[in-house]
């Protein structure tokens, strides 16, 4: 790396994932913010729509089209699927020695067919999406550092397959009876102006949501899948829980002859060194706070009073390690940056 | 009935579901509260301890002892457990005549074997054990209006057990899958200071607590395995969520054959012309907020996508129809009164 | 009055003030609902809006021209500003005896210039403003009592009025130096779907709004003025504060000449026998939770720690005293009702 | 200063303001943790009390007397008031060169008489009283480089010296009607497990407390005093609002003849440089939440309807330019660090 700062365009910056990286990125030490747009508030400075940023020198928000992506090192693509495989093919087009690491759910499905049926619609930029890398850096760490496309997780799908991939691929877990009861908060709706995101709709109460399907069901069809070598389908209903941030998912397992302390101990030994992942002592239960506004990642393991089952349990801040923290994390392994850089925030608690 | 109105005393007001029974006992036309107790408040006024009763005459908070039980009609008892069974034998001693209903545990397990499992000492009151009635009105009735002591069910038990037992006693689910996860609200937990029960540790945050046993369970057991005609023991974990009010569980079952749509037919069935429990269209979800502050209870029914699997959805408020207000329907149950009244409150949303 | 039940409308049943009503009117005793109108959702039943309501027989959603006023008895207008004036024309055209009370600001403001300085346009009914009364029932009950058309008061209107108004006319207060800092739950704000009102901007954090100018403001400039004797213009924020309903006001005063204990004696003989006001000992402080869901409020007179400066805190339950529940206050007195009825619920806390 | 890094003992850490400093030194590039002491809580690890600290290494938790202060070059003081004053003489006894940055209230007042007026008893170490400089490093920065032993300010207290402090000083305010309406998050209360902090006493409503006097109102006497040239007594309210961080002061000031503008323009002049002080663009009004976890103030002006009158608004986080970020950057004056080391953390929103 020669010592000029990486040159940043964050696509999208006007909703929680965006600005969530206009945060990340403008306290990393090697990047600079060169471009920021939001279509419909362009013109508008960062500080009109997040008011946060107003101390803080950063480009105004302009449109996508304005962007000289030749003069970019990584895009940060933080827009709504399906127009989002047209910009990353125009970017390409424009700047095919650009990296991308996409937030939106575009390229997080290898199989056309999959794409179509969780989409509704026929993929529109297949060779893009064969390239692409699926971002947990904890699993595909190599393909990533030599990807150009990162297709950054859904935050329901990190949030399980850190904990259940490293079981399957064990071979330690029934795959055929895993049930995953995944909470959320809210920000991870975004920030459009919905009924039913209102703080009197969200507030005070709790419910499920897309319990017939949930588009992440089809990243935890593939990567259960591909670890259990064999098609696994997952039980897995979303809750919305009236908080901001945080995904935790409470998972039911029932094994294949091993205790629940061997599952612990097979997940200790698979994130020994990784930097975001902790894996609590065995028994004891993580609480989602405890990540908030982290890069981390913490994992509980307790015995289910009937031998043979257990439950797992897995919480992330669903801002950052669901989404802009983990975008972060693969853009230092596409660039080369030391894999923790500008991600070293501790959860802010209370 | 005459017209004189039942004489109400109350043990252990000082208390969150202490207080819910004098909102709504204050309101039910067909009593009256003559005796509070609250052993370490004795002494204060109700409006000391629950300043929302400041503009309403009731009687000081006093001591158990203070308490003439042959003056009384019904005992409302929300004393902790184990205390609560001496402290019933002693009313009855003193007044035979008198009905209990009871919130605490000490009288929902109907085994002594697994009282003492579960609660880790001998049952102190096995005689009244044995006359207990199990307090879910809408399954036990009968036994109920004939009881002189009324065992008032957990909040996490009464809102697995609506939906589940009428599904077990058809024969439609395979008893041995069942997982239950059950959110709920702060109150649950009662007004004692506890560190972990302070807003700061509570608020923007969620997660699980008694993974590896809660007492409640014990009542799913006793309950699911009498429905099934065999033991059945199904995994359940109850998760805190930032709200005052609420649980909501989402309940994965598999069918012994039967599709989802079946499964939402025996409960419309079942639940037909029951004033607390509303079984939504099928596939609609429930939300706990359309519950709070009412008696009602929530059920929604949702197919997976998987066949012979389904998502089963119930919600109460934890303090009415899971404490308090299931409470005043048994009395009222066990009094001949009415089954709805002093129970008519609308859900307060937002 | 006849045995028969008064029929009433509510016009604008889609929002929180529209739902609040049917809450409350479902339950009162002399009132049958026979017309619930919201234009953009006409066809669908209130269970599709709001929840809630599915256990209960209520009319369909139609459109305002489908009503027949002739056929009803009251009407309660949940309508926006400025359309209403036109709306409640056409009511009284159609039905000249019907009794309407207006939940919108358009008959709050008796001077048409003050009207048309708040609201930016002139009056369209000015003949109706003038037979209106406003709708603070503790203050103006002979004149409601004799209305056609009450104008319910703004809710941070009322929770500054009840306590000042009768200080000022007592002499007590120096109309110079009132402050009044209004805070508020966010359910005041209505359910429109806008970006500051998503559970994400809300939650977490406060913030003021209308700093230079809510049009509240006008109605304490009048009825302020009107207690005074001469032209008062206190300084009034509103705040909004991270919860569903409440409203919470610390007002600053300084006196005449009277002492803080003074003040509380005025209060106390001025709500002597009103049901919905109770004014807490000297020195106590209330909390906004210990209304909620109720109709009343609560009053505390605190002596600053300079003699002749005093801290008068107001709270009420914006949705029910500060709307919906004034409202049929207001109704009861019209219609000749006991003033309390349907109005008896005591507060849910927590 | 040399490259090595400053020791640092942190007495007090179990509670909200010791794991905020903890969050904050753990990322600040020229200190090290050497010491951490919680009387009650010896002996174990700081995950076991704040688990968001479990992936980091921390010293075990020990007594106060345990720590060696001649080994150690900083010492944050977190300690509840009256104990602290003791404690510190003792940490000077033992090395005198020690630099102590404390958070309690105990050097706050340079008056003794003031001090003994609020905090109900004589000081035990008037020596160091006198010596004491007042942490506010925009005010006196240069006497905080010189200094020993610095007393941090209280949240509430500079909260609105910052606004007001330049105001008087610049002759523009009246000081006899200053109002300051200080709403505050819980976090500021501490860890300590009492019922009124309990989520459900706490959550979905909002109340004053300590309304006849604060101890934060010993901060505004003096520190307006000395800016006004003269006694001033302002009128202050804390207020509870149910969130966890974020001090959100709305000030009601009436001016010598300055407008509106005038103040903003002063402000802006005041704080021109400063790197955590933002003052918004005249009549903009700031939001608690942007300010969340970051060491900023924001400030607001707004032009009040009547001409000489205006609403000042401040807002900071209580835990971190309201206590231990403000402490921190106490201590990088104190040793000659850069003012902004450590505290670069942009506010987390949502």
């Amino acid at each position: 790396m020669s010592d000029a700062k990486a040159r940043i365009a964050v696509l999208g910056a006007s909703g929680y994932t965006g600005s969530e990286l206009v945060r990340l990125l403008l306290r990393h030490p090697r990047v600079e913010i060169v471009a920021l747009t939001a279509d419909r508030k362009a013109g508008q400075s960062m500080a009109d729509v997040f008011p946060q940023f107003a101390p803080f020198p950063l480009p105004k928000l302009g449109t996508i089209d304005e962007v000289d992506f030749t003069a970019v090192d990584v895009v940060f693509c933080a827009l709504p699927h399906a127009t989002t495989q047209l910009v990353i093919k125009k970017v390409f087009d424009a700047a095919p020695n650009v990296k991308v690491v996409d937030l939106s759910a575009d390229f997080r499905l290898s199989d056309p067919g999959a794409y179509e049926e969780w989409y509704g619609h026929p993929h529109q930029a297949l060779d893009l999406q064969k390239e692409a890398a699926y971002g947990i850096a904890e699993i595909y760490r190599d393909e990533i550092r030599k990807a150009r496309l990162v297709a950054n997780p859904g935050c329901h799908s990190s949030t399980a397959i850190l904990p259940i991939v490293p079981l399957l691929e064990a071979g330690a877990l029934d795959p055929e009876t895993i049930v995953v009861d995944s909470k959320t908060g809210m920000s991870g709706a975004g920030r459009s102006a919905k009924e039913a995101m209102l703080f009197s709709e969200v507030s005070e109460g709790i419910h499920a949501y897309a319990v017939s399907g949930h588009r992440h069901m089809g990243e935890l069809d593939q990567e259960f899948s591909k670890a259990a070598g064999r098609p696994v389908k997952p039980m897995f209903v979303p809750v919305l829980s009236p908080m901001n941030r945080g995904i935790y998912a409470t998972i039911y397992v029932r094994t294949t002859g091993a205790t629940a302390e061997d599952l612990h101990r097979i997940l200790t030994d698979f994130y020994k060194g990784a930097a975001f992942v902790h894996v609590l002592p065995f028994g004891q239960v993580p609480q989602s706070r405890h990540v908030r506004g982290s890069n981390m990642v913490f994992l509980g393991v307790v015995a289910d009073r009937v031998p043979g089952r257990a439950i797992i349990i897995s919480t992330l801040d669903n801002l950052v390690k669901g989404a802009s923290g983990s975008a972060v994390q693969n853009m230092n392994l596409v660039m080369g940056f030391p894999e923790t850089e500008g991600l070293e925030q501790i959860a802010l608690m209370p």
